[in-house]
């Protein structure tokens, strides 16, 4: 068994469990230092070695046995696709494009109507729509909370497209049982008592990177949702903060291939949020599908410049119809190519 | 009336806005191209211009009667420093120097009350100690919950320190009853409802920077509590995320004379966790209140390394005791020399 | 005549820049105070305004009639694609893909030799190959020099190839005689004395984005060169420093389209220095690729685990023959879909 | 003898190395996989084992009897504190506080004289002046370059007060044999060819810690310059680029206890470009001192709003007086608390 202690322990510390470890089991405990960390190499008796109970000393940061803290979400675990039926005729994974589109915010039964038809017509199979709108000023526009699940509704009922929208409290939870993916949102991913509560829902939940969370705790946020028992979970990758100021968020484009490799769990882009700039959205959304992103969340208004939240990213039906357009031939001509 | 647009938006949304001003109110409408924004200058009968609606539109930034978002924190609303009586002896803010100590996670009632005796003894004047743990794993130690708090009110009810703790749901608040200062940890920083929730109690809140957020949106928080009564608030720095890989975070520590300049509320520094290295605790606290920090909020446990959380980054209460002495002096010698 | 002002100037200072203002010409200034920045609206008699003079004031952050400060390198000073001959068969720009491969470090006339004759056979159209390798540690491998770049020649006169190879002081410039692109390597992109004297000769420079500098910058940095003279430069993403820590930096997949929206310049992208993990050059080149990149500078080493530097990163010429292929088809799908 | 690999090579090429570790050296080698990196631990006839040479297999990270890439700065190559003799009645290091101010950029006689006056009758021990300017954009103000030197030398004549200047490209040096100390700026950091040179002299070199470099690279830049032979080394934390806007940079206010503890060069902050803010220089050299900063270095103009560069960022000559008093007393406190 090898122990790779934490970093930033005095050496007494580590003597400390060194000698607690050998007096506790028949062990040979060797020391190795690498510039990083401590890592414990222990020989002899090892079957009675419990990694649960060691794993509880705060000082070691993992044991061998399970390099690493995600477990049900790793391709280790199952290594086929996952794949989630939105019980449309659409699937999400695999070789199919998926393309969610539609408002930051709901804002009247017109708009969101008339947004679903043209953005179902040009070759969505999903509509998004924010009903609860976590801002950063509470003086900002906060979203039609119940009233905007019920035109995403009726606009579900009119079109046939299955709806995604955010939750911001588990309270609101009733509010969502007709709406197809529940998404959360950059700012919640790691509220962990939200991501336990819908782990026990048997629907699919669109997890967001949080604008400054590492992929492994993307994955992380993704086993508390799975370890309650729901695996029908779509990472998103929607830029991280870096330096760079000429886009709102840096998007992170490798994240998309190591997800993929690390996670059976399908993975999606938002350009929009990404960048923040619509004429960024077709380029970025090439590079995604490209590099085996499946599918993009992309806010589409009907009037960008009166939208009452986050216009200034949106883009129209008609870029939506032109963008679509390129990203399925891409696909076509992706698919067709795989070894 | 000036209103700064949006980055991102095409000359012809912005030629759009600019005609529905016009058609909607006597103005003349200038138009400012920098090469940051576009700036509107609008004169002429202006008084029937209504902020409130014009700022509904996403393609505004903002309008130059309010050129700030944070309202009632803001040191222009209410310039005398708020002090907040802990309804002990001590009092946070002004020529006080407050000290927070105690475990990362209360584990015992041995535990915490051994550790709340010595960092009394040694000059805390309050108490932390975690019960609910919001932990990057599902599988980690999620902390001892209600039965957390109550080994908490034992040692409150043992020293007379007041408690602080984190809460991670707002359905919890009920066992937060008897806890003094109610913390929202860096992830639950963006969480507006819970904000909002604990912006409606007559009770201390103190809030934490997420570590990928801005000063600014730190303040919007609070903002979100203040703006629903509540303005007991004590902000915290505890370091952001940046390449630097030496120290857990970096502590912003610029962040404490720009708060103590922009609001009125008080500011503590939590070097445990912006560091995660036990020797930088002397250093960086020393740093925090020589440039205006109101105190510190540390993690001291009686035996690091068997910890069940952060036992790394905690230091000994005899380390404490060192510190908080030099501190007391440091103080001492700020609060003589001040003009 | 607008002239915004720096962030961080006080009330006075800035005073006293309009008072010399008025006094110096014959003009009303208008105050703008946006949350950003102040700006100053000038009107009357603004021909005789001295843009270089009033420039000359540090208060002073730009001037609308220069609202960048990159000229030469803007597409709005020259519209159409640069162009770079190599004098081989091959031209950097428009619709054709440049495929730059080889080994970060020369190692032996037979290593590069063989490389060499790989890449050109599996599709490349440049060799790269460092003789002057900037290495964090002194005590690394710091390249063969001299010889390195004699060998690389070989090479060249072998195959055919055009070869590209790093400068890190200007007094090697004699040894790049022979040497079709200098590169300016991350770290030295704004050693702007180095960029001046290249900016005086008549060869393609391929000048690399450093690891934490904006994509103005790069820009700028670009127009270091340009403003000598020499408009042969091809820019070069090569990843940016974040808190990510699963690759090595962050390929800013952003920074391509609008690089190329920006400027007229050719621009490629490196994904070996960009992720440092062999298997992420294939989805990092084709997202490059799909998203408007020139093509791609890749790191190819016959024996990657014995290579004397980087090799850990680099992959095989018969990973490269797969890579390139994939990206030739996929060009030419997006050649043959463009409008 | 323990080798750390690198992360990100194949199993396959580990193999390949351990392989030859094997063939080479009389050696078990026992394979320790950890979720950051792969260890091995080599055992048996490990004497006759050369890390030279291993070490120059790219796969290997480091070898366990050389933990650190820097040595003679280390704290473990030389415990006491290094202090340099500026040949002025000053010594930088141990109990001194060093006092460096001056203008960004030297401008006229009249100018930098007026100032040296002013900053030596103040309390500062050292004169900073800029001759050679490296600015982002080449249309930008870069420095009276010869004649500013020469300027700076008369300064030095009149007040008696060493200098300190920004040498740009090493062809320069000629130009600097009456300049006391040598700074190298934040974007040649890592100009290595320059470092070496400088390496050469014996003559103090003030090394900035570039805007993205960690701190273990400002130390392994140091190294450059010391394993040349010259060990009068002042290190410069002058902040980096984080995500934060509101500060020009983020003061990684750790590095200073950092810098102290791993090396035995004095450190210095320089608040001026860290915050790029006036009003925090205060606070920000009060932090820095009290954490074991050596002195600081500060932008000090006698026209801040008409300087010719930088001049948003720097304080007038009284309020540098005003904190150099407010530092010297700290200093002189945290001396008598010295245990």
């Amino acid at each position: 068994m090898i122990i790779v202690l934490k970093h930033g322990y005095t050496d007494n510390q580590i003597e400390n469990f060194v000698k607690s470890l050998k007096s506790n089991y028949k062990v040979t405990v060797n020391k190795i230092i690498t510039p990083n960390s401590v890592v414990l190499n222990l020989t002899g008796n090892t079957e009675e070695l419990n990694p649960d109970k060691i794993s509880k000393y705060e000082i070691v940061e993992s044991i061998t046995q399970e390099p690493n803290n995600f477990k049900k979400v790793s391709r280790n675990y199952k290594n086929s696709n996952t794949i989630i039926d939105l019980k449309s005729k659409h699937k999400v994974g695999n070789n199919n494009l998926t393309l969610i589109a539609g408002p930051c915010s709901v804002e009247s039964l017109e708009q969101i109507c008339s947004i679903a038809n043209d953005v179902k017509n040009f070759g969505a199979n999903c509509l998004r729509g924010g009903a609860f709108k976590p801002r950063t000023s509470p003086y900002n526009f906060q979203g039609l909370k119940k009233e905007g699940i019920e035109l995403l509704i009726q606009a579900k009922n009119l079109t046939g497209l299955p709806i995604v929208s955010e939750i911001t409290d588990i309270r609101y939870l009733d509010l969502f049982e007709n709406v197809d993916i529940i998404q959360v949102g950059a700012r919640n991913m790691q509220n962990f008592e939200l991501l336990k509560e819908l782990g026990k829902l048997d629907k699919p939940i669109l997890l967001k990177r949080g604008m400054s969370n590492t992929i492994e705790e993307l994955l992380m946020s993704a086993e508390y949702i799975i370890s309650e028992g729901n695996s029908k979970i779509i990472l998103c990758e929607r830029g991280i903060r870096t330096f760079e100021p000429y886009t709102r968020n840096t998007l992170d484009i490798s994240s998309i291939p190591i997800l993929k490799r690390l996670s059976h769990l399908p993975v999606i882009v938002d350009p929009s949020h990404a960048s923040g700039i619509p004429w960024l959205i077709e380029p970025l959304s090439m590079a995604a599908i490209s590099c085996g992103a499946d599918g993009i969340i992309v806010e589409v208004h009907n009037h960008p410049n009166s939208a009452l939240s986050d216009g200034y990213q949106s883009i129209t039906p008609y870029t939506f119809k032109h963008i679509a357009n390129k990203l399925l031939k891409l696909k076509t001509f992706l698919n067709s190519n795989k070894p």
